[in-house]
This record gives C-alpha cells, sequence and structure tokens, in this order.
C-alpha cells in the first residue's frame, strides 16, 4: 500500500526573525535543526521508514531531510529535488519584516496576501536582492518560469505537474514516499489529496518538524485520515502556525 | 570543459577503532565531520562548485557530502547514489581490527589483501552480522551480485559500467560533477582515469577530505595533471593512509 510522508522544515534563521521568506534560501535555526533531529526519531519509533525522499531546492527542506533520515539511518535512499516543492514566492514580501508589514498594510491586506487562495502579493522587481532571477540552482528550468510572486493556486498550478507524474510513480510502484518541503507547498498539495475547498483550505495550518502520514488506496486516495506521527505537538505546532506575525 | 571532483569520506567510527570497514555502514567520527567541512570550504574558496552529486550507499561518504555541501552552499544539487561507488567490500576482514590481522596473519597476507590488486580477502559467510545480505538498501540490485568480497579489480568491474553509462554523460554535458566516496572506489576511478598499472596503483593512497580535481577533455581524458585543493595537508593525508595499521 502506497504512504506518503510530508515533513515540513523546521524554523529557519528568518521564521526566527518573523521575515517572509518564500524563494529566499535562508538555513534552519538551532530549534529548526532540533525538530528536524525529532521528526527522524519519529519516523524511526514509527518504524515509518521512506523509500524515496523528494525535496524542494531549497536549503532548509534539504537540511530537514539531511537531519531527519540521518536519525532515522536513512541517508541512502534514492532523492529528487525539484523547484515545484519549493515554498510560496512572496513576491515583493521577501525579506519584510512580517509584525511591520501587519501594522503598514492593515490587517486585511496582510491576510489577504497570507491566507488568500488566488490574491498574490506584488512582484519582487528583478534587481532586487531577494529576487531569485539568475539564481544558479534554477539554471535548468526556463527563465521565463521563475516566479515573481505566487498565491496558493499558482503554487498548487506548479505543483501539481510534478506530483501527477514523478511523485505519483513512486508510489504507485508500492513505494513509501517522503517530501519535506513548505508551509505552503504542502498545503496545497493536502488540499488536492483531501479535496479541500478554495476557501476551507486558508484555515489549514502544518505544523514544522512533524511527520504527517497518508495511506492511499491504488488511485492514491487516502483509504483513512491522515495522521501526525505525534498528534499533540501537531496540535499544538498548527495553533502556533495560525498565530504567526499577531504580535 | 568537464570537471570531475572527488572527495574520499573523513574518519568515519571504524576508522577511528582501526577496524575494517568495507561495506559496514558506520557513521564519521567527530574528526571526521571536521574534514567535510573542510572539503567544503576548499570548493568554496576555490569557486569549484559542483554542479551534480554522486555518493556510494554508504553513510560516511553521503555524510562528507551533505556537510561539504552544506558548506559551500550547494545543498540543492541533484544527488544520484549507487553501490558501485561503494567501498571495497573486505570480506571476512569486516569488523576486524586491522592491527590485530595484521599480527595475526603476518605482514605478507595483510598487505596483499589490503593492497594486492586481484587477490581478494577470504569471504565473508551470509549468516555474519558484518554482511549485507538482505540490507534494505540493495533491495532494488540482483542480490546475486551483493559481495562477499572484493578485490580492487573487482570493485573496478563493478564500478567502470556505472562511469561509463551515467557519470561520463554528465561530464559530456561540460558538468562539474562530484564524486563522494571512498578509498578503493575513488583509486579504481584515479587508476582509470591516469592509465595507472596494477601495480603501481598499490603506491598510490588518497588522503581523506581534500577534494582532489580532474579537468578532463572532450574524451573524458585529463588535460592536465589532477591537483588537491589543498597540495600539502593531502601528502601528509596520503603518508598517514599509508601507514594505516602500523602500529
Amino acid at each position: 500500500m502506497p504512504k506518503l510522508i510530508l515533513v515540513r522544515h523546521g524554523q529557519s534563521e528568518w521564521n526566527e526573525k518573523n521575515l517572509f521568506t518564500g524563494w529566499v534560501d535562508v538555513r534552519l535555526s538551532a530549534v529548526g535543526e532540533k525538530e528536524a533531529k525529532r521528526a527522524g526519531q519519529l519516523l524511526k519509533e514509527s518504524n515509518t521508514l521512506p523509500d524515496v525522499l523528494y525535496t524542494s531546492k531549497l536549503s532548509r527542506a534539504i537540511q530537514t531531510a539531511n537531519i531527519a533520515l540521518s536519525e532515522a539511518d536513512r541517508l541512502w535512499i534514492p532523492v529528487t529535488r525539484s523547484w515545484r516543492l519549493n515554498e510560496r514566492h512572496y513576491g515583493a514580501l521577501q525579506g519584510k519584516d512580517k509584525a511591520a508589514t501587519l501594522a503598514e498594510y492593515g490587517e486585511e491586506k496582510f491576510t489577504t496576501w497570507r491566507r488568500s487562495f488566488a490574491v498574490p502579493p506584488p512582484t519582487i522587481s528583478d534587481d532586487s536582492e531577494f529576487s531569485q532571477k539568475g539564481d544558479a540552482r534554477y539554471k535548468d528550468m526556463d527563465p521565463k518560469v521563475i516566479p515573481a510572486t505566487e498565491s496558493l493556486s499558482l503554487v498548487i498550478d506548479r505543483l501539481l505537474p510534478y506530483w501527477e507524474d514523478v511523485i505519483a510513480k513512486d508510489l504507485l510502484d508500492g513505494k513509501t514516499v517522503m517530501i519535506a518541503a513548505h508551509g505552503n507547498s504542502l498545503r496545497g498539495l493536502v488540499k488536492h489529496l483531501e479535496g479541500i475547498s478554495d476557501d476551507d483550505i486558508a484555515k489549514l495550518n502544518i505544523p514544522t518538524g512533524i511527520p504527517l502520514v497518508f495511506e492511499l488506496d491504488d488511485n492514491l486516495v487516502p483509504s483513512k485520515p491522515s495522521y501526525y506521527l505525534d498528534p499533540e505537538a501537531a496540535a499544538a505546532g498548527a495553533a502556533a502556525v495560525a498565530n504567526q506575525g499577531k504580535k
């Protein structure tokens, strides 16, 4: 039976500073490294061991996977990285303080940019220090596709082809697949798997560093409700994410 | 111009204890982690930045690559792992103390097993705790091919098809390729690239944790002598490897 394990990266240096990150390539904080280690322990203790790994192209997701797999003694599994699993591109908000953005633009715009399904933040200019135009890690893709901003809807548009063509294949082969990625790319995938509406997805908060497991049938439809490997910590973590920026 | 970077993993927990390791999956020691970090610094300082990574299926090589690439800010490059890059299988010597083996069998047999081109050590039995039969990381390969012992000659036999079909392709595409692997798999590759004779290869000692760079022409022939990114440290390291077990 195909099994899918989603792991959202732990706290990054910019989560810690309360800045919008998106495609900016910041590292895990010491807290984030601890969360990744805990994720690996949960995988090991529950014997939920991935056969294959997918990550985004961003260091904080890759670090999370490396630390977790080291802990679970699965460093050796095959790994594939894709920009299609990247965090949502936050456009001109990238590099900005969340609390200052909230104060400057007000609750409505702030919440719309963070949580609306289809409204992206303003675009980032190509010459911003926080733009990804010209970043070597994306040199093998059509440069026109590198986003300057994204809504969750646009994230899903670029994520699903990869899910359908690449990740699905490993699951249909009966493998246990782990994806180490980001709050919004994982929300997009969960929306697709659980058929969550465009309105309701705003309320879904995925906690960091706690593996979320889907058991799927032969049509890649969940055969039972998804579950966190540490449900209590997951509930506390989701509440913390929901309150982000409100300080 | 294709460029090839070879990195031999740093000190492992069993190097530290002076045990024959081979395919036994031990981790880096604290010293080995430091060596890997230094390797990454050398890559960064010299601007020798890999586009793509190959590793063996053994954790110590994978840890070395993960640490070095983190240091060089290249965690995001594509990576492929193969058993064909694994260390030489040391047969029945796996798990044995090197100095005790030298004392028990004498200098001639010890040196033959360590350094002869074509004489493998005695085979390991399938039920040994140090055998790799049944190891999950090799479940996707023909079980009959998992070795019970190997000479350097046999290592080259299983390494070259992977070099010719897979790694060569990336180099011919003009990519800078990094291989994180082991003393003997890398010696086999260097023998092939530099046309070293079966006799002379015994004298080649590759130091740990110091990137060795080959600049290749369009026929994947070295266009100039290979070089270490830290030649002084490399000379000292090679001497240390040559004296291993002699204490």
